[in-house]
């Protein structure tokens, strides 16, 4: 399988005059898709994870930017004043992943050098924005594959995937790169509690293309790095500080300190996009809490204890020096830090 | 709360001739007691986790060993030999938990002394057994608490509490009079998948002592003990080898690791019927794996994608060099070895 040739599993596409998003709640037993006509949708749906993934919310936020503009723009002077409070809201559906604020700026700071009616302009950088997501998968798949020495097992947390990402996925862009180059023996995926990324995306997506998947615990991969067949953990990120720390799904941070107890390479995966050079330090970052429902219930069956109080941080931070690499379209950056995050952020 | 007095949750008891079990498959949704009066169901309910918990399956299995001397002596020189096979097959209900071997061996060692109809015999070391592991629990939640020097929150992985023992639990015995003692903030316990006990058995069976805990996902162990409150991770443990490696319920291991990178100190308590001083170290205890329908379903929903495989190794070893403390009712061993394991199993 070539990189290039990837065409596989897509989470969003335009089409009909809408923004189709694949229901990421329903996989892997449904595969249905919504249709999203208005920002205020686009924006509750980002809030509800039919779409989810940094990247794949950055692109998801562009399309709404579009979409509001064609709903505001009026011809009159005023039409910004209720765009720029659905921009408010929009930018508020997640608060963790950077790449949401970063797509919608990116958007409007077009604004000010469009006359008339913005939408056309709008859709095409949202579009722009998704190839381009998609070629820096590319990118970084080959740029994460060529630090791979020797054939091995890799483990994933979450779902970094093409189901994260406009398509070929950051973290599983780079195990597809290197399963292409014949350097995965096995990939180990986690479940990834609360929401399951691991059993319902990630397994789902690789056996599309299939990738030898295997799913386990997330408390039993101390016990698999022990067995020294697993030479990196690959994962990607939903904000990286101007220092190299790294918010990514809650468990990321305890896995990285599992490896690295192992001597297990610990590479993360993420466009420049998911870079918040505003953000000094990873502590800074704000960490989603979800309901405590998802950890109490699955589906319709009840799991924990009436009467339990339940703790539901979504994301967590790794610090920068528990990470080996970290892999943007730009290049890779080795043992981060805020100078080599910024000699990375300022090249062309 | 005082120790002594707790008569709160019992896994089990003799009652109406035979074996009364909780069927703890069904907590917390519902109580549910399942009678048992021949040694192949006590097998099987052990297999099938009607009952778990190490302390909890020794106990079953003295009451299985006296059910199956009921089932088989006849009078007869030969009824040894049905009864020895009933052995072999007790034995092998799981393979972890080393009390199971320990309560076996200790009731047929009887028998040579034995003259006649050996059941009440049996039976009455089967609750003496169940009578001094209650007893155990109490002495280790004595020992165990006085380790803890100040408030602090704590946090637990599975459950070894009244449900994994005769009464009171280890880990949560320690937990229970830390908390009459004023020494508890709050009790953090993980979920434990795939079986969840966690969120099934030990927030139920706190909640039934008004003891204060919240449920988390085993991911967000690192992001909780960052925040500094934790200071000790408590669990029990299945079996601990000669020089002091714990195997316990699989994600001990990880934690016990993210425990050490945050100062965290990690204490096993255990009764000694625990203790294998015939196994060297932790890499020659057998690690049980059941099905991979536990990672993939809960209950009758379909977790994982349809094709994938999953690895459920249901234990791991902690070594001993991660442990801070094992406490058992002969005394405490700080930072275990074999030399120090030794002189504990020696004392009277």
């Amino acid at each position: 399988m070539s990189s290039v040739q990837y065409d596989s599993v897509r989470p969003l596409r335009w089409a009909e005059d809408g923004l189709f998003m694949l229901d990421q709640r329903l996989l892997p037993h449904q595969y249905q898709e919504v249709f999203y006509d208005n920002v205020a949708d686009v924006a509750k749906a980002i809030t509800d994870m039919v779409v989810r993934g940094a990247p794949a919310i950055g692109i998801a936020a562009a399309f709404g930017v579009a979409l509001a503009a064609r709903q505001r723009y009026d011809g009159s002077d005023s039409w910004r004043a209720v765009f720029d409070e659905d921009m408010v809201m929009l930018k508020a559906a997640r608060p963790t992943a950077i790449n949401l604020a970063w797509a919608v700026n990116r958007l409007c700071a077009m604004l000010d050098d469009i006359q008339g009616d913005p939408f056309s302009i709008l859709l095409e950088e949202a579009q722009r924005i998704h190839d381009q997501d998609i070629q820096a998968n590319y990118r970084m798949g080959e740029l994460g594959a060529a630090l791979i020495e020797e054939r091995c097992a890799v483990m994933t947390h979450c779902n970094a995937g093409a189901l994260a990402t406009g398509g070929y996925g950051t973290a599983l862009g780079v195990i597809r790169a290197s399963c292409a180059r014949d350097l995965v023996s096995q990939v180990y995926a986690d479940e990834t509690r609360p929401w399951m990324q691991g059993s319902r995306l990630t397994a789902w997506e690789l056996l599309q293309d299939k990738i030898p998947v295997t799913l386990l615990a997330e408390g039993a991969g101390g016990h698999l790095m022990r067995q020294g067949e697993v030479k990196w953990l690959i994962v990607g990120s939903d904000r990286i500080a101007a220092n190299g720390d790294v918010a990514n799904k809650i468990g990321t941070y305890n896995a990285a300190i599992v490896a690295r107890h192992h001597g297990v390479r610990v590479m993360v995966v993420a466009p420049t996009s998911t870079i918040d050079m505003d953000t000094a330090s990873g502590d800074l970052i704000p960490i989603e809490s979800r309901g405590s429902a998802e950890l109490l219930s699955v589906g319709e069956i009840r799991l924990g204890a009436e009467g339990a109080n339940a703790w539901n941080p979504v994301f967590d931070v790794t610090p920068a020096n528990l990470v080996d690499a970290i892999v943007t379209e730009k290049g890779v950056v080795l043992e981060p830090n805020a100078a080599k995050m910024a000699e990375l952020m300022a090249r062309r």
